[in-house]
């Protein structure tokens, strides 16, 4: 019953969008159930299921399109959860049925395709002229990153500087729910990041990632310090996936794909260096609330080794890891203060999504 | 001029299978050359592209067919050339002109189909009656896993235990060429592996890494060490490439194999934890070769430290990395015992090779 009538009336555009997105999440839902990505199928020639992987890049492609440059809330949302299930795997020991299933490789085409308009996204927000100063020397460069931290709103964000003086448990845990998309696979992200780096930034990222590992005490590696502040809230994945917002699934995005394409090497280390160097600005904030509510104690420690670590782990970064790098080679400080802005910028956007749910927005119940 | 004459005779098909295998070889040279795999081009339609890529990915099949199948020593070469090329950029900061050239996501659907081979290759080399009874208890298996180590002919081989007492310098500088496929990222195959896993798993896995990276101590990163073996005998990148096997580049590729997916990551913990385990059966044969030969005693330094530290990795990794995951997850124990006899088979290929070479087989000048 291919002929059209009016009782089978033409598909309008409109349709065919809400078709293009429900399939976007639909593949997204199934990467979750299935728990990873299809297997290539074995039947077919390649031309034939390439020909087939065309049409449903297509079909992603107009969603990346609506979502990324049209602001289409839903389209934008259906990109960022799929890419974000699609990093998921890479970051997860198989188990169950696929546990040997190997992913096909359309998923980096998806991955490919998707990154190009997050990362399209991110660079229309910076600053052209900001980045084309970065100092070509290294000892400057260091200095010029904590100034630009230093200076932008992200970093001392209104969030944790006067929000935080009123936080409910509520807000906390809403807020300890959105933190779940990097914080929990911290180590794993230096551990990519560190892939094939020269001697003196990888034993600074090294240094990083064996901090993350609690220096080989297991009860202080700090992705289960961080599921104690989970524990407190008893929040649960369901919790977590029904709550998160898009601007949070989004930053942990740009974290993974900062560090899963060595391409992006020298974006990542100006983009971690600012996500350590502005926690001292922040998380004292949250320990005061924390304190004031009097919640369990046991969820500061994350906080804590946070707090002293990383005013430490910031500075350090800029020093150990930047410096050389912009000393070895001046052409990349301004990809590395492109991965600066990347942080600041897609960190104040979630901050200023928080703010405005917390404080009457679209609410977080 | 597309039509045929007795001036252009049609191509017989030993010439199209020369053709596919200079294609698949100039695509190696290219990634080489420019740094990268090329980026996904912006012309043309997403079809068009794929359709593209579909003919250079059946070429590159029927390839792989004649040298993974059909044992063609040039095919097989060039196949493994390749990936050995793919996964060189995914552990390697970018640099020059390709600084921020994300490879097309073509080089997954390379790799994939490259890896469907090597593996397949592997698989048929495994006896299925043994894998199927690898125990499934953590404390029997680990018990296991090192009698089928201690019992298999690649572990004490003969290229250790009897020709390194005869073996000569150049012998010496030979074997160390062969050995850069793995021992130059050993610490990177360490952070990988670790990627996503469970507690107890993972610390043990970081506990290797850090060792790896000398416990923070930078003169003792291990990749330094072995450079320093390397520098011993004035070996340079171009020897390398020049003088490495079809063998030594198979372990190289197939050491990455385990670790670059998370679908094997079962195998790899078994071909990892064989990995380790073998080193003190051969590593005691080349420090007394080098000694008997007097070389720079500055080379000796990463045999020493592998000789005492892999005596316990590689059993702590039974203990730590392996047993705790049979006990949780019983139904892995068969794919533990498959990458454990992944890295017993392919090492004893490579040993055999090297020995032959060595033994005035097809030599090494």
């Amino acid at each position: 019953m291919s002929q059209l009538s009016l009782a089978n009336p033409a598909p309008s555009l409109a349709d065919h969008h809400t078709q293009d997105r429900n399939d976007v999440a639909a593949l997204a839902d199934q990467i979750e159930s299935a728990g990873g990505f299809p297997a290539t199928p074995t039947s077919g020639t390649i031309f034939s299921r390439l020909a087939e992987r065309a049409r449903r890049l297509e079909a992603l492609d107009r969603v990346c399109r609506k979502g990324f440059r049209d602001a289409d809330a839903d389209c934008l949302r259906a990109a960022q959860v799929l890419l974000a299930q699609i990093y998921a795997e890479r970051l997860r020991v198989p188990t169950g049925a696929g546990i040997e299933r190997r992913p096909s490789a359309e998923a980096d085409d998806i991955a490919e395709l998707i990154e190009s308009y997050l990362l399209g996204f991110e660079d229309r927000a910076v600053d052209e002229k900001v980045v084309a100063s970065a100092p070509r020397t290294g000892t400057a460069m260091a200095r010029w990153m904590r100034e630009l931290v230093e200076r932008h709103p992200a970093t001392a964000h209104p969030f944790y500087t006067d929000f935080m003086r009123r936080a409910t448990r509520r807000d906390l845990e809403y807020y300890s729910i959105q933190e779940t998309t990097l914080d929990p696979r911290f180590d794993d992200a230096m551990a990519l990041l560190q892939l094939g780096t020269p001697d003196i930034a990888k034993m600074e990222i090294a240094k990083n990632y064996w901090d993350e590992m609690g220096n080989g005490e297991m009860d202080r590696i700090h992705t289960k310090l961080f599921q104690t502040v989970l524990n407190v809230f008893g929040i649960t994945p369901s919790a977590v996936r029904q709550q998160l917002r898009t601007e949070s699934i989004a930053c942990g995005n740009l974290s993974m794909t900062m560090v899963l394409q060595r391409c992006h090497f020298h974006k990542a280390i100006g983009y971690y260096g600012v996500t350590e160097y502005v926690v001292p600005f922040r998380f004292g904030h949250v320990v005061e609330a924390w304190q004031r509510l009097g919640l369990d104690p046991a969820g500061l420690d994350y906080y804590h080794v946070h707090y002293q670590i990383d005013a430490d782990h910031g500075s350090a970064w800029f020093d150990h890891v930047v410096a050389p790098i912009v000393d070895a080679q001046p052409e990349t400080a301004p990809l590395i203060a492109r991965g600066a802005m990347y942080r600041l910028n897609s960190s104040e956007r979630y901050l200023n999504r928080l703010l405005s749910d917390v404080s009457g927005g679209s609410g977080h119940a």
